[in-house]
């Protein structure tokens, strides 16, 4: 497998032509930030999270994203509701577990998610995807990371475990699937200082998985973009609050020489 | 009936100097641009969801706004108490039917929302527009839309079933009232690529409609003046992200200057 | 008390250094802002607001943020948790009153909170800290607001009554604690034209309490901060939406000259 910028430009290009309906039930930190990722990159998003309309909202959706950002009963209600509609309806579900690990309701609520509606794509940091492994494995999973790769190799448990995608950012993206790991390493380190870029990527992953057949070429799409985005925007930035902005304006002019010149992405079997 | 420049000036130095209190309920994507876009223009927002505050605060506010964009059934119950509230005092209501159309749920919750407590302004796009038009009527508007303007002509509909001011915002924004149609040209394309701009303008209408008698005037004032400054930012603005900035600077500083060269609005009767 | 432009620039390091957890129980309209002002300045914010999860919460910060500006009552259960959480560990509480005498609901639930779990730091304009202030001893309050500064007077009376540093912010920011009072006079106008600075200044508060022992030094460090970044971003903005940019920007950058050119601030027995 091995991934071009010219695939990469197709997708960009097919978000824009279909702009496909994103279903987000998110964090309200970052609901704002998401949805204009989503219209920027040429996406529709959709926020809506009331049991009463779960059904008829995924009805129209082309793939559905759960973020466990700020979790309480109803919403979480709203998500399995939802991630089922989803699962009739054949469309993409991206996980982003957020805080996983940081209190057993967000682990619980995410092992949950993942065991009754398994999603295509999970997206998280990698203490977050650590905190989804289930606990013998994990004692593997410490043996495996005496390995130089230790992301890849819990992401690639979890992976095993669930079935889908799993994809752990940081410096270098892991995006593990079947047919092994992709790497990105696009982005930059000033995006940590904003809120919810990680929320964004998981969006893009969804709309890029609305487009693509394959859930690890959708999530290195995602994650390639968000990247590519994120150094054109860090480039004419004085900070957090003008990189915020920026990103969008790069993720809505984004072009094929861009993508052509800025990635840095490898595969491996 | 035609409206100038100047009148559409006066109401903006009206919002400034009497800095109306505009009481909004809407959804967790758009409030923090909400606000933002209030606070620009010169009136001082305030958002409560509590059922336990609602009369209270509609009881020192000079207009109440209804954004139904992320619904459930406790701020649904809040809506209820707080347009009541507002009935009572004479506060002018402005109602936003975000996604009326796609759900049932939304369908629903909007027009109990007009038959119980009826709007003095609804404003939204055209599909949610045709969404709120009872199905007997729906048919006439079927056979209306054969004339050149559709949505004139289904927003005349839902006009005369509930007596509220129809606003229909796209590239021609129609606001329907009893006196005939006012059409406001401004604004530009960009601004569908950034979240919440429709819930912004109605937000608008609420600042506009409580130092405005006629509620249609209002309506008309908030797209002129959304769309004017809507068109200065995008002169500055690299993409959809430095837009949503620039649009609340332009907010900020317009002038009778800026109305008297850029409006664009005829009224019929 | 002399408190010098060292000791703050001090503190700004202390945050970066050590970037501590500040767990945030905030309104939706603000969250994203707080969020990123926290990351601008170095501090790590977290949102969570179920009842289920609060203890593990802050059990993991290092200040805890109570915000009471879009009130309901499964959020206001979460808020007393999560205080009496705090308690126990001893980590720093900030409240932030919102809307406090605007409606009972708002003034009831702060002054509940302050009664059963006493904050370290309570931060609001003049008319919240008022309204906070119990009936007998406003009249008192009156009294003393004869003097040449009321609000440093209601302050000081809050402060004796339940121990709290208050701080009351306006053109002039009043910080009362045991040892006397705070005057910083940084910041500019427009930042009241963008919604939530005053929620982020309390944020600033739990970031800055995190790593410094007295709070009213806490306290006037944040002051000074978000209205030395605010005349920063003023300089570089063309109205409140670019503002809000350019302060967190500002935030990001401070450095220890910013503050030694530009600190405004005196302190009384």
């Amino acid at each position: 497998m091995k991934i071009t910028a010219e695939e990469i430009w197709s997708a960009v290009q097919a978000v824009r032509e279909k702009a496909p309906i994103v279903h987000s039930i998110t964090n309200y930190v970052v609901m704002n930030n998401t949805a204009n990722a989503l219209l920027a990159i040429g996406a529709s998003p959709v926020m809506a999270h009331a049991e009463e309309e779960m059904e008829e909202m995924v009805g129209i959706a082309s793939a559905l994203v759960i973020n466990i950002g700020t979790l309480s009963p109803a919403w979480v209600r709203a998500m399995f509701r939802a991630a089922e509609a989803a699962r009739k309806r054949k469309i993409p579900i991206v996980l982003d577990p957020v805080g996983a690990g940081a209190t057993s309701y967000r682990t619980r609520t995410a092992r949950e998610l993942i065991r009754a509606v398994p999603p295509e794509i999970i997206r998280g940091n990698g203490s977050e995807i650590m905190a989804l492994v289930e606990e013998d494995a994990k004692t593997k999973g410490v043996d495996s990371s005496a390995s130089s790769d230790a992301a890849a190799a819990i992401g690639g448990i979890l992976h095993k475990q669930c079935g889908a995608v799993v994809c752990i950012s940081g410096e270098t993206d892991y995006t593990i699937g079947p047919a092994g790991v992709i790497k990105t390493r696009n982005g930059h380190l000033l995006m940590t200082r904003v809120t919810g870029l990680g929320c964004t990527a998981s969006a893009l992953c969804g709309a890029f998985a609305a487009v693509t057949t394959d859930p690890a070429l959708a999530a290195a799409e995602a994650m390639a973009v968000i990247g590519i985005a994120g150094e054109i925007a860090f480039a004419r930035s004085e900070g957090p609050g003008t990189l915020q902005l920026h990103l969008l304006d790069a993720l809505y002019r984004l072009d094929a020489d861009d993508i052509e010149r800025m990635l840095r992405i490898e595969t491996e079997a």
